[in-house]
């Protein structure tokens, strides 16, 4: 069984992907939304706390781990791979970008939050990857934290004329310096997409880190199927109706304490 | 010595108008970085948090506790009591309600995070005062929760166009039912207050949660002069600098794990 955390209800759009292509797979997804979210947390915090939640999928079952939180991949992969050896470890950050390798003329461009801009995760993988070097003797990547698109996904500002303000603001030095592909470095990113394709442009190729880390999920072998499991560090009223209407299916929060 | 806690280090509008009346008080302040915010998480998670926030503060010598979030103000002061039946416990709820009931006409707004708007902490305190209702037999509670404004207060967007948008988006419908005082009921909210008052127009009586609990401690008695000390559960790099900025001195943080 797939075990998948997330700092909350963001990484859904990672369930929603997998669910795209298998149906019927089994997994526990947990969002840690009592201390959602991670990506304004210091690195020694996050990574206790993803440390915690892979034990609560291991304890309950997970054979193998999906890091759905861009943060946590960032700064919390090294000491998941060494508090569990034997299991296998997805994280979005290396799919992400392997995926922009591979469709870049050179100018990359990565948002996310805070915390993962800061880790410079993306950009050392990016960087040691000899192959994109050989292609590209000159490239350039170029980032951008935006700390203020978690808070307007959540609240569900999703085609706002001040979420399209923001995200112009944002992304505005991204356009000036001609982008041809960006990397959405955040689970919650996906669903400002048409927003932030418009802005971009058709031509800037936009990478979805969710979509990235299930096709590795896939490649991996045939998924087995069978329960799944969805677990909160706290409940909200409106948990489950943001679940429906991101997933397309009804969904049952059962809530855990840490 | 004076406990003062905060789901973050929004808190700290408290100590500065504390700082203003009497730079030297002795007082200890935690702030709980590492799980902020508090307004978007459930009453049940809020009231935990706020028992281990208090707990800390009085096992490091605090002899009274000021609530200074206004969400756990709403959701945890009456646990907090039952918890601590011999301490004094300041909660920012009551005293703000108190000071717009004073100068109120009868229309009074009241903003604040989704967990303080829906707790109804502060009509249940408006309704339930009797010198009120003689004087208005009709008055009329207006609320709205602007759950994005501790976000933009958080990454500093104090004048930002969007953050004037934002504001005026949230705040047009109190405007609309001409509210002639409004409850800023959230520690956040008085950094965006020039812009709320513009917004609101001159003659609408903007109240400051954080100065009317000050008000309260002053009036309890001399404060006593020492130690002033700093905690947070999470360490950011730019957390001393923030709170130079808002203070106007310069605060040593400690971190301390929950």
């Amino acid at each position: 069984m797939i075990g998948i955390f997330d700092s909350g209800i963001g990484g859904l759009t990672v369930v929603r992907e997998l669910l795209k292509h298998q149906p019927e797979a089994a997994f526990i997804y947990l969002g840690d939304t009592a201390r959602t979210p991670y990506g304004n947390k210091s690195p020694e915090t996050v990574v206790r706390y993803a440390l915690e939640d892979a034990a609560f999928l291991v304890q309950h079952g997970a054979t193998s781990i999906v890091i759905a939180c861009n943060t946590a991949s960032a700064v919390a992969s090294d000491e998941l791979r060494r508090a569990y050896p034997n299991l296998p470890i997805y994280e979005v950050i290396t799919p992400a970008a392997q995926d922009a390798l591979a469709v870049t003329h050179g100018r990359i461009g990565i948002i996310g939050t805070r915390a993962t801009i800061n880790s410079k995760a993306y950009e050392n993988i990016l960087k040691s990857s000899s192959s994109f070097v050989i292609r590209h003797s000159k490239f350039e990547i170029y980032t951008q934290a935006c700390p203020l698109f978690v808070p307007l996904v959540e609240e569900g500002w999703l085609k706002d004329s001040e979420t399209k303000r923001i995200v112009r603001y944002c992304l505005a030095p991204l356009r000036q310096a001609h982008v041809d592909t960006l990397i959405l470095g955040c689970t919650h990113y996906p669903l400002l997409a048409p927003l932030i394709q418009r802005f971009m442009g058709k031509r800037v190729k936009v990478i979805d880190s969710a979509r990235s880390v299930v096709t590795r999920l896939l490649a991996a072998g045939p998924l087995k199927t069978g329960e799944q499991l969805y677990y909160l560090t706290d409940l909200l009223a409106h948990s489950e109706d943001i679940a429906r209407k991101w997933l397309g299916r009804s969904v049952h929060f059962e809530r855990v304490k840490f």
